[in-house]
């Protein structure tokens, strides 16, 4: 059988022992299992931010990895935990939102609730479902228990992500929705939402800032400048070359974002 | 032969490449030893905070995990270093308390010293012995060194963990004894400690505040409003849902925490 | 097949998924490769820290272990990506004085430009090359591509390291070029460079500060006072026991170290 590989994306930061206690679930239950950390500094109860995260980085991932997502404020509450197979992986994490990006990418999910006891710890906290469901059900999916035994399919699950962008013929009208430790500020307004522009000739405008053309990389501009360009991730971004344009612009997450633009 | 965990937690944090040289040592002896980090962030040379750390996590690993800890100021003095079988698990650490809740959570441990020099690496340094002796020691032990081999068996070690509360027929009298990432404060009262008492009846003091009864969730309450729950580790918390007890309360380490209550 | 061994040295941070990302890359290629975080934390584009902790940690991993650094301000300029063979181990990171160390611990490297497209993703970015050619070559060369698969031989490469110290009789002239988590400042001047001189009798000069001989151990002064020993790195460090010289003295990167002593 080949090596699964489990990831965790979580608010927990690295000095409480909360992941150690996860990853000594699962690899009590599937001792071969590989795990990766995505993430564990997403900010407390950032639900977005984390969603953010794991879309970036889900997709270099081999088939079959699991994905565990743990920003959970509703934890103690009736919220579901959902488990989601698209795109030739799992996804398991609270009904909050923590998947969007998921949903967003993948057409035709298949949601279940995650309600299969005997897959969980013998006793679960009413604080630490991280830890004494999704861990222990990842494990076991990744020991080969069938998908469908975790619960039963469900239509009734939360899509949310970051507002979508307002298309128009000649402007897209967006919004700063991540700042990554650069000081890249990364907008809703993906390569697909600019594919009818001329790059060369869009403006860029947020707050009393304007940028003039689309970059293809950092170097296009001296050092110190101010830059767009299509992210790694695949979204438009504000960027300074060796520096940071957080720092520069100090845009909260929000900040409105137009881009004019002449078709092609 | 099955695969051998060996766990770390140190004050070394993750910026220097300390962990690291930890972990080629054990790799260069025990190349299929799946290592994982428990904590690196515990503040320099706080020992009292590394040993509630990997106690949290301990519990949850495999039968025969090993887990070294390396926060040391007495580093180059003649403070023993000590292996510890209990459990079904290995301990290694110097002798300054970082064991102290394993001793106090697994009775009739063996505890040797590390005193076998031909389980270190070939030149021990004065300042750094997670990498020159525990981590070549843990993975000898992995790769099955008899445990006995490391060293004598010895009476003499600390046994220091925070002080026990003091219990009375209606009340208990604790402390603060850990703040985490989300702001819980975490007392040295366990929930067996807090077994005669009703839950709903208790009253918690702690300076200027005081919490009426023990609540199961975070939701019981109010979005903001404090709380006091058994927390994930077993012992007594005051919390606050969605939010930071510790940045509205600001009690420091050590704050007096009292318990009143009725046996039920 | 042995498992190989993949480290990372990267200034991305923890927070943003990037990391994850090239982990991702790696086991979608060599699913059994273990990978090793050496350090995440390197100050934004801060090469020389890079150097100096990849360097730090590198030989204590086995032989054969592909060791990947990217501290990159030059992405997506026509800066060069080396790999470079030496010490039984591999080296890929741009030509930026990241492997500057490595060039001054072990001669005779054999140096090749990682040119070879058939081992990146498909699609490269003009801004994370560490993702879309590191991290994929890296992989493949864990799989058993042979190391002259991925590109050209090359002479024409920087070995830029910190600058090293002026030596004369009865002194050594170095600088202070790294701080570490415990406010150690360790200084460009080598164990080698001081082996002429009498430990008991050499002085240490640094700004207003003079600290006479050279202890092994922290335990040789008392607790807060400042001491100088050669670190686990193998450099000259300026410490102090159970504190931090860094807090203590505020010494920039770049003060100026001046050792007197007198040859034995």
């Amino acid at each position: 059988m080949e090596t699964k590989c489990i990831t965790l994306t979580t608010d927990f930061g690295l000095s409480d022992g909360y992941v150690a206690s996860m990853k000594g679930v699962i690899l009590s239950i599937s001792p071969s299992t590989r795990i990766v950390d995505i993430s564990h500094d997403v900010n407390p109860q950032q639900v977005l931010q984390a969603a953010i995260v794991l879309a970036t980085a889900a997709g270099y991932f081999p088939r079959g990895t699991i994905h565990v997502g743990v920003v959970d404020p509703g934890v103690g509450t009736d919220r579901a935990l959902l488990a989601v197979r698209t795109g030739g992986q799992l996804f398991l994490a609270p009904d909050n939102g923590l998947l969007g990006f998921i949903f967003e990418k993948y057409p035709r999910p298949e949601v279940r609730r995650i309600e299969n006891k005997s897959l969980f710890l013998p006793r679960v906290s009413h604080t630490f479902h991280g830890r004494d469901i999704l861990s222990p059900v990842a494990a076991h999916l990744a020991e080969g228990v069938p998908f469908e035994e975790v619960g039963p399919k469900t239509k009734h699950f939360g899509r949310e992500i970051f507002p979508h962008p307002v298309i128009k013929v000649d402007s897209i009208i967006g919004q700063i929705v991540y700042r990554d430790r650069f000081g890249n500020l990364m907008t809703n307004i993906s390569e697909t939402d600019l594919q009818a522009f001329d790059p060369a000739e869009i403006e860029v405008s947020a707050g009393y800032t304007q940028i003039k053309g689309l970059s293809y990389a950092y170097s296009d501009v001296e050092k110190g400048e101010l830059l767009c360009l299509i992210g790694s991730t695949g979204y438009l971004e504000i960027a300074m070359r060796e520096g940071s344009a957080m720092d520069k612009l100090r845009f909260p997450l929000g900040t409105k974002v137009e881009v004019a633009g002449k078709t092609g």
